[in-house]
């Protein structure tokens, strides 16, 4: 690609190691950026650069905070014996927009993933156990992503967490909502008639 | 959508700001810069900011530069006799990627666009009018993209530039290279025949 002056490159360099932007993309926002406003760029300069180094996290679930604890662990209107145990803040945003969860979370700060060399020592899983085994903690709910690095975290979780004598679940899997059952993938069908859910 | 703080919202709504680039995926990649490394944020946001504030534009040509005058202009292998005109630097840098024109360039900084209430005196036109009346320019190519809005532009420029006695071109409009004649559409089609070109 040719680039008009080192300053575009560099910032078309930089854009483009966003994930989901290609050079292309990065510099139609680049020269979008020249196009605007000189507060537009500033503007959002800053706000990464405040993202970035004011952002802290829960001390005791680990999601993305404002404060020592976060919003939800903080609320005294949350059932504090249920824990949601996920990947990543992105996933507790999710399941808070769906409103069918009022428990606790803990993030995990990834997944054990042995080709991208993460272990369970890279996770936040210690303070997990400590959590599971506070005496208020009646269950712990696995929500992983249904994917082979998912599996694996979630099959070590429930193994160092069944000494806890805390019950652990996880999130059904099956045929989604909206979906046809012709085009649904034969292993989610198989598991949706294994783990049917019985009506009466 | 959910904001988990003040400073994710901030960085969202900011991010959100840019083409082609929703709350969603501007959520996704403000979580990936928490993820990823200080510098990286750092460095994006010094990137962007020295973009803005220090990109001059060629005093004769209004192409990004890194100097006074631009790296085509200043260039003494170009043919000095040529001007090509088109919307934006983008264009610019798409037309040096061809490796097909060997001219001088004269970007215009937009388009006459009635329903953005962008005129003529918008534009970066009467540079190119003084431009079109210096001796050594023979031909102006218009290089604008063959819409409602670049017609209209490349009407206007021909009408204001037939007074300066030079000769006028517009790039041609064509069946793209690659593409099937039976899915082209008529207007590009039927153009297609009424300009072609003629081999002997």
């Amino acid at each position: 690609m040719n680039f008009p002056t080192r300053l575009v490159e560099n910032a078309v360099t930089e854009i483009a190691k966003l994930p989901g932007i290609g050079k292309k993309t990065a510099m139609r926002l680049a020269l979008h950026l020249l196009k605007s406003d000189e507060l537009v760029t500033i503007d959002l300069a800053s706000a990464l650069v405040e993202l970035r180094t004011k952002t802290q996290y829960c001390k005791k679930c680990n999601h993305i905070s404002e404060s020592e604890l976060c919003s939800i662990c903080s609320g005294n209107r949350r059932d504090q014996t249920v824990l949601c145990v996920v990947e990543d803040s992105r996933d507790v945003l999710a399941i808070e927009d769906t409103l069918q969860y009022n428990g606790l979370y803990h993030v995990l700060g990834g997944i054990i993933s042995p080709m991208s060399g993460i272990g369970p020592e890279e996770l936040n899983i210690n303070p997990l156990l400590e959590r599971a085994g506070e005496e208020e903690v009646k269950e712990i709910i696995l929500a992983l992503s249904p994917t082979m690095e998912g599996d694996t975290t979630a099959y070590y979780l429930s193994k160092r967490l069944s000494e806890k004598g805390v019950k652990i679940s996880s999130i059904a899997r099956g045929v989604p909502v909206g979906g046809e059952l012709e085009y649904t993938d034969s292993v989610t069908l198989g598991r949706s008639i294994v783990t049917r859910t019985i009506y009466t």
